[in-house]
């Protein structure tokens, strides 16, 4: 396989490859594509990669991704101080923030408690977060997890830790916008049932 | 959009998505993915990329892409060199020595003959074929070009430039292995028929 490349597009493709979701076939498209782009374009690609790993770290206040030693959420201050959205990953951050629906802090755990894997609490960013309840006049901690089997465990881990200092909610599950009651499975429907609203 | 990211991981991104087939959701997810690799892992792949730009070019006699002045399958002494297998780009000689069916010699085209988007055989690698197949000793050369509007022009006329020196093929068009008659489109089938031989 490696001989029909010339030894330098095979290094390419074997570490496109490596990417998630690029199989060989793609890391091939994606690799003659940038032979045939201008020098310059391929270096910012080298370039851009090279700094993100440099530059990017991790907030220190809510252990989201960031270039500043505080992110730009934790430093704006239009946004509210006492609510605290709490997530596994920067990426659900990410998520939140596309919504424009949120205007508190977030703080990031780093992962889901698994013990399957050797996750437990001490692996995660869940000590600063109590820290930063009990150093902040935090109103409210939102719980926004993922319904797996640790997301759950993790969930009720966190909640039950925070319940004695603050309002602790966590976001709904139910039917999903456009979504159909014949087609959504069984755990998704008694969710909806179970998380039902008063009419206002 | 990019108030979502922090300022690196924005422009790696956006690199990102540049690639052909990778949305902002791929690009997304590539990006946070490689923040999680060790730098290590990180630097490879810039490297592959800026070595890959800088070192590969074209073999000077067949035009494949290939890190030294003449690619591994025009030096090797193996190979029949009486038989030129014509191909508009590089993946065409990757795709085909993948078959591992042909062991002659190819000719890269660099394109294929398209007067709409301002290419003509002057664009192309035509003449150095040419010249090829006149200074060699070519006894027959395979036209393996993609059966579209501009792959047709392009066999026509570097067959008929070709004819009065040598043998001049192309590759058969029909229904593919594991191909249904009642699925096949009609060109396809016509092809098919155009192109039947005696039982052996």
């Amino acid at each position: 396989m490696s001989t029909v490349y010339t030894r330098p597009l095979a290094r390419l493709v074997e570490q496109l490859q490596r990417l998630p979701g690029i199989g060989p076939k793609s890391a091939q498209r994606l690799a003659l594509h940038l032979l045939k782009r201008p020098t310059a374009e391929v270096e910012a690609l080298a370039n851009a990669l090279i700094e993100a790993k440099q530059q990017v770290g991790f907030c220190s206040v809510c252990f989201h991704l960031s270039a500043d030693p505080v992110c730009d959420i934790c430093r704006a201050p239009s946004r509210d101080k006492t609510v605290i959205c709490v997530v596994a990953d920067s990426r659900d951050v990410i998520a939140l923030e596309k919504t424009r629906e949120f205007k508190g802090q977030y703080h990031v755990l780093g992962g889901l408690i698994s013990p399957m894997d050797g996750i437990g609490p001490d692996q995660l960013n869940v000590q600063p977060l109590i820290r930063r309840v009990h150093q902040t006049k935090t109103q409210e901690v939102i719980l926004a997890i993922n319904p797996s089997v640790e997301g759950e465990t993790t969930t009720l881990y966190v909640g039950q830790l925070l319940k004695p200092f603050t309002r602790v909610t966590r976001i709904a599950f139910g039917l999903p916008m456009g979504g159909d009651l014949e087609y959504a499975d069984e755990v998704t429907l008694a969710r909806a049932l179970e998380g039902r609203r008063d009419l206002d």
